[in-house]
């Protein structure tokens, strides 16, 4: 089987299994999956990690979940900020939401203003989360560039271009080829900031080498920050079949969709476990293992098990038809948009709801002195 | 003959016609050192260049010229800074300042708390070279990331990670392979902040690598900057002979030394054109091309055409003696440094002394906006 998995690249199917072989990540146990208390964990989307109980353990703690604005988001973009934001609420997690902006316009063939006009839209789902201001810092690369860079730059002398290369591939810019650093920079700023603590990184497992290199850099001991952990992810998958939900390929639900156009798309394009016809769906039963709608209402809409349970019950038993099982999971994506739209709408002008999420004045020198500038 | 000229790598005899072809820069006319108005251009020092003339037919100019940290300045490093000042005096040029101490981080083995204490030591001579604060800006990597890092990421999109190989070779680092984007911004930075017009950067000949990665970034045109120009200079020689200055190798007269370390270092050490005995000397003469005070007072020293002829005239007749060059190139050193090392030391505090040359709020924005941030 043939797959490609890198923070720039995911082609093939995907064998979720292989990609630990392939890393070195360890599968989660189930104990650990019911410790992080929320459905993307126990229902195995967070599959595997790295110093994920060390996290448990910690009396500090901090989660890093960031976003690239190269588009308007979709619902597989904006799954790990309400994991991240059960994480603040379960465990009093700070969280780091870092916005690459730099990173896009690096990679992407888009223009700063573009990528200006994607971030806004972007910070604006970010904000319609309802994290917990106090608790929270949301950082953009060019916007807090005095300090992302110096603390980017310090990280940078300790990532060898080898190791860069070897693990990217040769980048079409130099912006590309500095960015692993600026990366670390984002998963190590929490304990620059807050002083040594336990960080966890929940990603779609495409972005491991990003952790990897911060870890990497952590262990050379030379500033106060332990290796941030990483909670591995499977892709949401597409609504039309396997493989990861993406606006440039396959059929995405975005964050800003109406009811009608959520309903639209997963009658016309979701990829079902059901059969040919009615007759044999009620002889043999869907298989809701292949069934899109099934496993976005697994991953994270349905949260009782209970109530889950009884919906796969009922369509391995051909009670429930794939049709209605579509219905039933459109009932609850709409219902999940309709009250993430309304945080969004009521949201005021971008820089007054940013101010209190920003880093202090107090937060930048010390994360500036932790790096000896 | 075998020589070899990065910006990370001089070593050999320098063959600085070569280098012309080499780099594919211009020798100057004779008429084009006259109007620079300096003994540094007229006495062939700065003897090379691209665009000179449109910097001296242009309107409005700026001036670029920087330092890295990385240890105390010598002389070699100050003339730069000295022929800029002369240049902000004769033709209203402003004067921008880049120091790039996450450079040196990145190039040498050296810590951030290390660069910090030789980039403020860097920067009170930099004040000591009296530029007017109105015209002139000085600019820290580190501590104006909030422009520099967001100007350099939209030109390191621009830079191919392969055209960065080629000029520099394989870089140790992440750092160092993202560079070439932060000197273009330093070579661009005044255009993007002050509007399109002719920027003139004199440097040594090994810098020129950098002004033309910055000249194909601005051939691009999606910004409105015209190509640098540069003006190309000579190595000042070491003390003891002819290759550039160097803290590392060699014997170099730095800003902070004494008179009599100055005298004893030129005595001592000073490579001269002087014949093996007193009775030789006065009877064939010195040889001024090989005399290393000699091509100091040349150089810098003895900016008065007349005495300067007289001086050599007298040497190559066997008149004045090796010994007495020394002195008189002490005695005009000596004097130069008294008067830069009493304005140094007439410094204030260095963050008020700075606040005068910094960027203003505004000049940041539009330095942003510049690059469609």
């Amino acid at each position: 089987m043939t797959q490609t998995v890198t923070p720039y690249h995911v082609s093939g199917d995907i064998d979720y299994e292989r990609l630990l072989d392939d890393f070195g990540a360890d599968r989660l146990p189930d104990a650990t999956q019911e410790r992080l208390g929320h459905p993307l964990a126990r229902r195995d989307v967070f599959y595997a990690g790295r110093d994920v109980e060390r996290f448990l353990d910690a009396d500090e703690r901090s989660v890093v979940t960031g976003r690239g604005p190269s588009g308007p988001m979709h619902l597989g973009h904006v799954l790990p900020f309400y994991f991240a934001k059960h994480l603040q609420d379960a465990f009093d997690a700070t969280v780091y939401v870092p916005l690459s902006d730099d990173e896009k316009y690096y990679a992407k063939d888009q223009t700063y203003p573009e990528t200006r006009d994607y971030l806004r839209d972007n910070l604006r789902d970010v904000l319609a989360v309802g994290f917990d201001p106090e608790n929270t810092r949301i950082v953009v690369d060019t916007d807090d560039a005095d300090v992302v860079y110096p603390v980017a730059s310090a990280f940078a002398g300790d990532i060898t271009h080898n190791q860069m290369t070897a693990t990217y591939g040769d980048p079409p810019n130099v912006g590309l080829a500095f960015y692993p650093a600026v990366q670390t920079a984002h998963l190590l700023l929490p304990q620059l900031v807050e002083g040594a603590h336990a960080t966890l990184v929940p990603i779609a497992v495409d972005q491991d080498p990003h952790v990897r290199v911060s870890r990497d850099v952590a262990a050379k001991a030379k500033y106060d920050a332990s290796k941030p952990g990483a909670l591995l992810g499977k892709f949401l998958p597409s609504l039309d079949g396997p493989g990861k939900m993406s606006s440039s390929e396959g059929v995405a639900i975005h964050l800003d969709d109406d009811p009608d156009a959520v309903r639209e798309k997963i009658a016309s394009h979701a990829y079902t476990g059901g059969r040919a016809t009615v007759a044999e769906h009620r002889e043999k039963g869907g298989v809701p293992e292949e069934d899109v709608p099934f496993q976005y209402l697994q991953a994270f809409f349905e949260p009782d098990d209970d109530r889950l349970r009884d919906i796969e019950a009922a369509y391995r038993a051909g009670e429930l038809l794939s049709g209605e099982l579509k219905e039933l999971a459109a009932d609850r994506i709409v219902e999940f948009l309709r009250a993430h739209q309304s945080r969004k709408a009521d949201l005021g002008a971008l820089d007054a709801e940013l101010a209190p999420y920003r880093l202090t004045a107090d937060e930048r020198e010390r994360a500036r002195s932790a790096v000896g500038l």
